[in-house]
């Protein structure tokens, strides 16, 4: 099936895609899609989240390896982290979308359907959105809103001298993911024919992790389950460091962080080796982790220590001391933001 | 000046486009731009509205005609107008925006100039947004929040049989004024000289429709003032036929307007003469006027007629009737939206 996108106009496309999605919250959502804006109903004592992110093709995607479904899924995910960045309840999205001519109703659809999922999956409510033509590619903008309850948001400003410094899950996986595919891409680049299959067994882990991530919605009720405050917060987008650095400077303390600390998985380590790459490289640089990075109050190491999924890394120094990783063999080296950038 | 993007980077290139945008209601805005999301503050017996808008090069706008500086301000307006059309009052946006390699800082700070004097314009704060590369042309994505008081908001769903079918402004122009822009431009391709000046004379309203349209926030004041209540509302960005022909499916009515109600610029009649145009089809058909089209009851006729700047353009009928437009010949016609498919 190819139905042209212009058979059904602007409206048409937005009513097909729109139509099967359920609202999880009627009681805070009172108009979603359909009028010029939508109505949204906030609980008193909690404060509004927003964030927004534009993911466009041929720079944040490339179709050769992100399944459409995937897509989508990501797009919400991207944002939700932001809102549980912020120790916050991922609420409602919008999502504008620009198309060019390649493609097909179908193919919107298939991208609709990872964005369903991923709203199934957060409990978050399509709310809105715009969809246009485009003269090149894909573009896709969705901003997440959420809540939090007065005075809870965590703030990247907030860490103090000898606060802990933790992280969810582990690192370096989502790209390492995308090394794989790249390299099982030029494979197929090499000697093109219909056979080919490309070669993941034994990391379908990190295949995961680059196309299908996940945001820490957990965290939040883990972190109040165990009574811990977390004092800054952020989620790891641009890789470790990126990160780290953000939080140093917007709290103005140092950082040290321990590379015998640092999470890894055990195909994150197994590909490093295969590829001959470093996993601490990965893990600092390599960004699309979606893992929170937060500080906590060096009393709350009991309670912290507790909840499973998260890792002590290093701790808050004085900004004077600067942002520093120490490897094995106990060699302090400067931490350096070598994420992408993307304008070079 | 052309400095490149990348000698600044992403982060760098926020800092400088947000750092000179001051925050004109603090008591709502606990913090813009600098963390994963803002963090607003909702008034008690309020409820927030939501709308975005995409506007991509080659598509929504032509760097042949449109200063960066308009563009900015453009892209604000049509969302800010959105929320008018809700009855609502515009609180706050997040800009995110695709760049491609041939923009320099200077061009995407110019831009900024123009959202910045939108947002002045409109009392609206910037509190986030995203940045980043794009590979065609310049991309822009706007999300505008703003407030309503309980039970206020204006659907487009709302009208009733025999309500007044009200326009404010006049329309066509931001049409004639396109018309204008794209002969001047014929005119100069078919003779391309250095000293090539467009002939705007005479016609200086209609290029500021076009290049800087202005959203009717001062609509909800005035009716409030006058206790008129409307009972549907929806801007005019497609042309006046298309929001005519929404309002009558979402409120399940039929609609009758009349040829000699609608109001005309003396612009647009003048551009519509000198080019053998129809300065009604400018006004059914033409868009992008961000006029606000209103129903209101029979009864509060007395009230709206005061308002300056409101015109009475017909009625609602019953939906079996269907969507007419009456000519000064007294003929009927069948409305239809030949507005623009952006698919086709």
């Amino acid at each position: 099936m190819n139905t042209p996108i212009s058979d059904l106009g602007e409206f048409g496309l937005i009513r097909k895609l729109t139509e099967q999605f359920a609202i999880t919250s009627p009681n805070r959502v009172r108009m979603a899609v359909g009028d010029d804006a939508a109505i949204l109903q906030m609980q008193p004592d909690e404060e509004l989240l927003v964030t927004t992110d534009m993911l466009l093709e041929g720079v944040h995607f490339d179709m050769t390896y992100m399944p459409l479904k995937h897509l989508g899924y990501k797009a919400v995910v991207v944002n939700v982290s932001d809102i549980c960045a912020m120790n916050g309840i991922p609420q409602q999205i919008t999502v504008s979308l620009g198309i060019s001519a390649k493609y097909t109703t179908e193919m919107i659809e298939e991208l609709y359907k990872g964005i369903e999922l991923a709203c199934q999956h957060y409990q978050v409510d399509l709310i809105g959105g715009d969809t246009c033509a485009s003269r090149n590619g894909l573009a896709i903008s969705i901003t997440c809103l959420g809540s939090v309850p007065k005075g809870e948001a965590v703030l990247r400003s907030g860490a103090q001298l000898n606060d802990l410094i933790c992280v969810t899950g582990n690192l370096g996986a989502a790209y390492m993911g995308f090394q794989l595919l790249e390299r099982e891409h030029r494979t197929f680049l090499s000697a093109p024919t219909e056979e080919f299959e490309p070669h993941f067994e034994g990391y379908e882990y990190l295949i995961e992790r680059q196309l299908m991530p996940s945001a820490q919605r957990w965290l939040r009720d883990k972190l109040a389950e165990q009574g811990v405050t977390p004092t800054a917060m952020i989620d790891i987008s641009d890789g470790l460091s990126s990160e780290l650095l953000h939080i140093a400077e917007r709290s103005q303390v140092g950082v040290r962080v321990y590379e015998d600390r640092l999470p890894l998985d055990r195909e994150t380590l197994a590909l490093c080796e295969e590829m001959n790459m470093s996993p601490i490289t990965a893990a600092f640089n390599g960004g699309e982790d979606y893992e929170l990075l937060f500080t906590v109050p060096l009393a709350q190491v009991g309670q912290v220590s507790t909840i499973e999924g998260v890792s002590i890394i290093g701790h808050a120094t004085e900004a004077s001391e600067g942002c520093r990783w120490i490897s094995t063999d106990r060699a302090e080296h400067e931490l350096k933001a070598q994420g992408w950038n993307a304008f070079s």
